[in-house]
């Protein structure tokens, strides 16, 4: 990291150098004394530079951070050898009558838009137009006054991009001081780009999201009409109170237990592409790419769905309705002096406790899963750990999810009344896509089926190609 | 951050270049063999240092990392040009006699006191008095011995004082290769500052809690001479045994939706300030300001409160005073024959319903903004999806929150059984705060005041001071 | 961090110098064109390399990122001075046949193995042995494709060893480019240490997870004993429902509120240990450094547990015996005519609800003692908040459920038929080792215990070493 001073050790001495003896800090310019540039002023300070503002009225511009300096932004640009534009792009023209100053300088452009395409060219591109004379560095755009204020930059990535690799790399090294880590977008080409970055509004999120709110409707009025409006026409009766909890109680489940399966679909689907190609040196189809980059996604969606579903669950006892059928349910029986339904029944003890319990411990996994899935706390995990936790883990918990689908109608499959006007219920559809995921699973875990594709995924091929001559495979 | 071996590519080769042929590792020097002192020297030898330790008794100074070695203080003060004094500032003097010693050489003090105040100079600045020949560096004091010896280093943020620049980045080149990100505080002035960072509690959760802790009480014990008191006073019942769960679960959603509102109270103040100033360079009054920056603690004090709230709605029906009611009014209602309240109010059935949906929405939401304001997750969004989690999410929990609370009330507002003693309810003052937000956010969303704002926001200024010329504005 | 440029401000000038004038980027050559060499050439191209590949079919080895060419090996290996080998160790022959290309030049070897102890020597060494001209470096192998495609390098660790300094050198400035933590392991032997980092599976969770399952066990089946069994062999009664839910909501908070307390243990024996002998430079024996070394795991699988119990007691009210039980209680009760069951006792109101507000409490801060044991958020702790997170506010947890424990038994203790079998209740069990710990920790916090603790802590001995003379004490 610190090259050369480590092949000199003894250039650790404090006996002066010569040369070097007394080095005055750097000094650093930048343009504009908002929010961003003055909370950029504090940090440089902080780093040990020195820094000058440029600012259309010198004399009153607000306070600035103990140390820095205010002067025109002529007197400022002259000072400095590296300037920090920190002005709206809808200001730039002033550049332009300052391009004589700013020769040879290097400029770097913090700016953003507030909303994406406003403009025909990047600020950058623009601002290197308006001064041809200096090297634009487009870069640290993403990162916010409040962080830089706050020092939250120990390890923050943040993007450079610029034509001059001699001005990239003096804003990178002062980046890195400044605790960042830096990556290198190459030319000013992807200022775009990298303007772009902070307007991003989940992008990665979008077809989970999509997906999910597709089978929530679906399956929401799918039950509506099994439900509500079926108990209404055929008999009368007027429950659309269950629209709110009773209904969203059975479609957060459904949806959350098809979500989980379509995280491991995709790589059945791989696993199973493999094995016919076999060879793993062709690439996927698109949309198989695509969704296997969204696994991480559907799979928190999954979970969020799962914890709706287990809070409404909780809240089922306190529900007015709830407590109304169980009360005027003891009161019935008691004037009809009826006694039977009081008899305990062992097998309905039995099942609905397990009914319960894999329900619970579906949870408890949903939620270990998605705890492995922050940053902070996967990044901890070797690689092993972490596809011990999201395949073997992953796998049982959408089995157990499974089970805890198939006992909620383990005596109800065979019954006439669960097929209202010949549809089957919520909870046999959403089992069909888990249950297929389960057996392509199984047929995966066969010795024989896992060892070939074991070898196939080490570089083994079924057909090499015509010029294989040496067997060299790649990691 | 490499910069000269970027630009000659060609001396990564491993060619001997005549002087630097054989780099031997550097010799650093650690004073005391203490937890800290042993963690540090292993962290260092695995790094590619040599570590020499300087002990009171070198023979017999208990296990020390593989391949350091022990020696005399002043024997191994002499063969190094920087040495660690990781010992407590009590036994300082000794360094006193070994002044000649440490003549130009670099000294890292690493100690902490246990209690703020308890000496009038700071340990460095004393370290500095005793030894005025070296070159004192405060730093690296926040690390423990546990994450050095575990390796956890990699990004932390480190802070350095001292008034040699030279013997400063000596250190934080150090620090930098133990994977350390260095902040520099500036001279060793601050050193008392750089002390008493591993000794802060929580400041900036002080004004979340006292006001947390304030309404809570004050809540408290309003809901108890209203609920408690008044029973026993006009009506003769002891009902105490509801200070355990239900006041509780009274006290703690209404302190949780007033907190709430409180994190986005002073953002509609600081808006309606800009807009009556018609600039955004005037600085906010102190207490707005101070406000503004302790929103995220209000945010998850609130969460703390909500989940708090959760839990004890979710126990509701396992307590032996809720059976009791249920299993006495169906006693009751049968002994006396009655059968009205057995019929279904569909109505009712509606509103406790969609309240408890409001409520499982609005601590969903809750449980969002809380999981974005981890450090971890709430770093890998970009600005505009913070702004959208933090702003219109947080918006909409607040909103969905306040609508949970008026539905509560939704047929009490106009029984005159609810004002006991002339007192309104709980619930109705805690919706005060957030209806207020609400109607002022909604105010700022209005199409002309957005407009004015945001044009503000870029720097436009109603009425520019008189030195204005060019219409530069800042970021 | 970048040493010479901060001595020479002036260097940060764009003006060409001389021979610098325009630097070419390094280039990088990658043998294996797989998932791995793919993504890690992609990250380089990024970081502003030139990547050249080599590869056993250069004109179809699939896809390459952008701006990377495909060359034979021997070609490939010529053109560049570092070469990453990213292909299986299975099929290191072929680089024997390279050996003369390969003199001099830095061999990274990423590869990683299946299993641990397959082959006799480390893939490294075995390169090494292959390649004797060559200098091998092990390392960067705890990357996956994965997260060099996802650029999610920002800050991670990874691990170098290799038998040259210069060689180590030059890969951990590149690894430090491409934005990762570099930790020097030595030598090419530790190459082993390093193949088997990926192979890792929660080393440090082993203890306490058998810790955890041995207890489990041992309560399910004292519980199933005294519970089910003896219901059914004394009374007659199949309760073996009971076995789902109703036993593992006793299992879990037990085993949960010993774990906690085993948390804790250590630290006591510790702190009776120093006190016994008079000084802490003496070794706490090897179990209890092991012991000390997880009670991060042994508290996070306490709230593991926590948890479960937690989930399990909000499902009680919906369980069907829970239902049948109340039910069938109120009828038999009306039909006998009796009312005193239904008469409310303030006691037990008093008693269940303050157990259950214990629990809750205990439970919230059970959450709060995880949430700080993220990285993220420990990470950005001082010292003294950590220790008062994890010491004060993990014993009042400890505390607090412990008072839940005792309360669940309160009019219980002194009941004959609390002791079937003349067995005590699994609750009792679970208190002892609790109490005990409180008890130390009671002991440990009264003035004149903790101020010689304290003055032990700090370096104090009670019978210094004879060769003691100067005072010095280390932290």
């Amino acid at each position: 990291m610190t090259g050369p001073s480590e092949l000199k050790p003894e250039s650790v001495s404090l006996n002066p150098v010569g040369t070097a003896a007394a080095p005055v800090p750097e000094l650093l310019c930048i343009f504009g004394t908002g929010d961003l540039g003055r909370s950029l002023g504090l940090r440089l300070l902080q780093s040990g530079y020195r820094v000058v503002y440029g600012s259309r009225r010198p004399h009153s511009c607000g306070p600035l951070p103990q140390g820095a300096q205010a002067m025109t932004h002529a007197a400022a640009a002259k000072s400095a050898s590296l300037i920090f534009v920190c002005v709206h792009r809808e200001h730039y023209e002033f550049l332009e009558t300052l391009a004589p100053h700013l020769e040879g300088k290097v400029l770097v452009d913090l700016s953003n838009n507030l909303k994406k395409d406003v403009y025909p060219e990047a600020n950058a591109t623009y601002l290197q137009r308006l001064v041809p004379g200096a090297a634009v560095v487009k870069g640290l755009n993403t990162l916010s006054a409040w962080a830089l204020q706050n020092g939250l930059l120990a390890g923050k990535q943040v993007f450079l991009c610029g034509n001059s690799a001699e001005a990239k790399r003096t804003v990178a090294e002062l980046a890195t001081k400044l605790g960042l880590t830096v990556s290198d977008k190459g030319s000013l080409s992807a200022a775009r780009e990298l303007e772009d970055f902070p307007l991003r509004l989940f992008p990665e999120w979008r077809l989970s999201l999509s997906v999910a709110l597709g089978l929530i409707t679906f399956f929401f009025f799918y039950l509506l009409i099994r439900d509500v409006i079926y108990a209404y026409v055929e008999k009368g009766n007027d429950i659309s109170y269950r629209i709110m909890v009773s209904l969203a109680n059975k479609v957060f489940p459904i949806v959350s237990l098809i979500m989980l399966s379509l995280c491991y679909l995709p790589g059945c689907i791989a696993a199973f592409l493999q094995l016919y190609r076999g060879t793993k040196y062709r690439r996927f189809p698109h949309w198989l790419d695509r969704w296997m980059l969204c696994r991480k996604q559907m799979g928190l969606v999954a979970l969020g769905l799962a914890l709706l579903h287990a809070i409404h669950t909780f809240i089922i006892p306190i529900r007015y309705s709830v407590r109304h059928k169980i009360i005027s349910g003891v009161v019935n029986e008691m004037k009809n002096n009826k006694t039977t339904p009081f008899d305990f029944d062992n097998t309905e003890a039995w099942g609905t406790d397990s009914f319960y319990v894999l329900g619970v411990m579906g949870f408890f996994l949903y939620i270990l899963l998605g705890l492995t899935s922050l940053p902070s706390v996967g990044g901890t995990l070797s690689w092993r750990e972490f596809s011990f936790i999201q395949s073997k883990l992953g796998h049982l918990t959408l089995m157990i999810c499974t089970a805890h689908g198939y006992l909620y109608g383990w005596n109800k499959f065979l019954r006439a009344s669960t097929y209202k006007w010949y549809t089957p219920p919520g909870y046999m559809l959403c089992l069909i896509v888990p249950s297929v995921v389960l057996v392509l699973k199984a047929l995966l875990l066969l010795p024989c089926v896992d060892r070939t594709l074991t070898r196939i995924r080490q570089g083994w091929e079924r057909n090499p190609p015509r010029d294989e001559i040496n067997k060299a495979s790649n990691l």
